[in-house]
């Protein structure tokens, strides 16, 4: 048969806790893409802006100290690591673009050390302990995925997850994984129920792009309690990294309070079984979706 | 306060089995929104095709004798009951619009009695067992919620619930609920995992409508094995209907295999709240969604 081909690959997912030590961090970080590729990953997705602490908690100018260029010491240091165990990374920066001119910038970097692409998030949160739009200029590379020796990655970060207009965009350009470098937490002092349906609406909102698109999902989540700076209550960032088939179905979920790294085998054949039998790729009517492009039908 | 509006609206759902008896069938769904209107009901919202047995498991001609007009017999009736319980119904028909050209037709008849609006199914599926392209043209009315005593109502029908687009669009064209009337259930033969698989994706991919357009969720499913009239395996229609609110979170939850009458109360005022936190439509990057308009991106 045509379409037989078994294509497996073995994805690592880093969920870490962070300090205010950035050395400290990316060590922690290469530690665990060791083990991950130890483990027999060809493919390792960090958590979104995993060189520190979470700053956007606060809007305070002396954070955009924490920008690098792409190229920059981040991508040396894991291109050489990447060259190193022969395995393609998902880096998430902060980017300085320009004097005054910041991203939140998705790096993929190939097994031979170069930059595959980037991707530079293009829907930015604002809310009372994420304040990005302070931070980050809004992408404009639009949704295209990244071509790697591992397959074509649509990779999107955390707040792009709740829009199912990224995700559609990235597997209608042909994205075999959407993948999610995240930091995404609960106010200490939510109520409890309160944060069960937050976590919840996360993990359903990003596995229902798995079902509508017939692809896998990686989302990767950072850990930790981490103070605020202008000390409020902070936030307990909910871990939960996952990794889902192209049904929705999980294959891989983690824990909400630890530090993990996790090697998960995805079957990136199994789209085309699925997509067979449930085609919405067929049925779409583009002859009445016109209006996706107004803020409001009004 | 401008919007401390209290805003509830007692949703009746009637998830049942049907038989070849057209007339039986009916007379059991009218019985149902009876008891759902006692109960308080001022919507009931019935499953797709609940005047029949589900005719596409096969393609066959003689079906068509099975569609009607609208208006014609059934929301005649319909609308006569509306007006005699004071409650707006959601109808699923197969509508007869001309010799040789039919719909898969959801009729909101309001409590005066009227046709308050009907929604052509947009998304037509077909796969073994789920033969609609025979018999349905794809609708031509667009993604127009319909203004009712109740509510604005954003009605969708089966298959259109697996496109989070259709969703998107309605909410964006101010529906304050989604609704979809349903008939999809299980290859009898299919395994104990894929079974399983199926019926949470497709529960999890709705609630990721709400979640993702911040409202709640209304969706009704048949139930019971209906035989293939080619002498297949048939097809067991897995009930499961349910309402969520906007964060996707249950407010409840049917059986598998039973049929229930079911009464809920839905706030629709708890949108205003979530959308405050969650301001998705806030921030749709509209300047590079253009490409959602093609059928692929190559």
């Amino acid at each position: 048969m045509l379409n037989s081909v078994v294509k497996t690959l073995q994805v690592g997912l880093v969920q870490q806790s962070c300090t205010a030590d950035l050395a400290a961090n990316l060590a922690k970080s290469i530690a665990q893409i060791r083990i991950a590729a130890q483990q027999g990953a060809k493919l390792v997705v960090l958590q979104e802006l995993h060189r520190g602490l979470y700053f956007c908690q606060q809007e305070m100018a002396e954070h955009f100290d924490l920008a690098e260029t792409i190229p920059g010491p981040s991508t040396q240091v894991l291109g050489a690591l990447a060259q190193e165990l022969d395995i393609v990374i998902v880096a998430s920066l902060f980017e300085k673009r320009a004097v005054g001119l910041h991203h939140n910038t998705a790096v993929v970097i190939e097994c031979d050390g170069t930059i595959a692409g980037k991707y530079r998030k293009m829907h930015i949160p604002d809310d009372p302990g994420y304040y990005e739009k302070f931070y980050f200029t809004p992408g404009d590379l639009g949704f295209q995925p990244i071509q790697t020796s591992v397959g074509k990655l649509g990779i999107l970060v955390c707040w792009d997850q709740w829009f199912p207009e990224a995700a559609r965009l990235m597997a209608m350009a042909g994205a075999e994984l959407l993948i999610y470098p995240t930091a995404i937490g609960w106010a200490p002092d939510e109520d409890a129920d309160e944060k069960v349906r937050q976590r919840d609406a996360w993990v359903t909102v990003q596995r229902a792009h798995a079902i509508a698109n017939g692809l896998p999902v990686i989302s990767v989540n950072r850990v930790g309690h981490e103070a605020d700076p202008a000390g409020g209550v902070g936030l307990d960032f909910w871990g939960s990294s996952f990794v889902t088939g192209p049904q929705g179905e999980f294959l891989f979920s983690a824990s909400v309070d630890q530090e993990e790294t996790k090697v998960v085998t995805v079957d990136l054949q199994r789209s085309e079984q699925v997509r067979r039998m449930w085609p919405y790729l067929r049925d779409r009517r583009i002859d009445h979706y016109g209006e996706l492009i107004k803020i409001y039908r009004d």
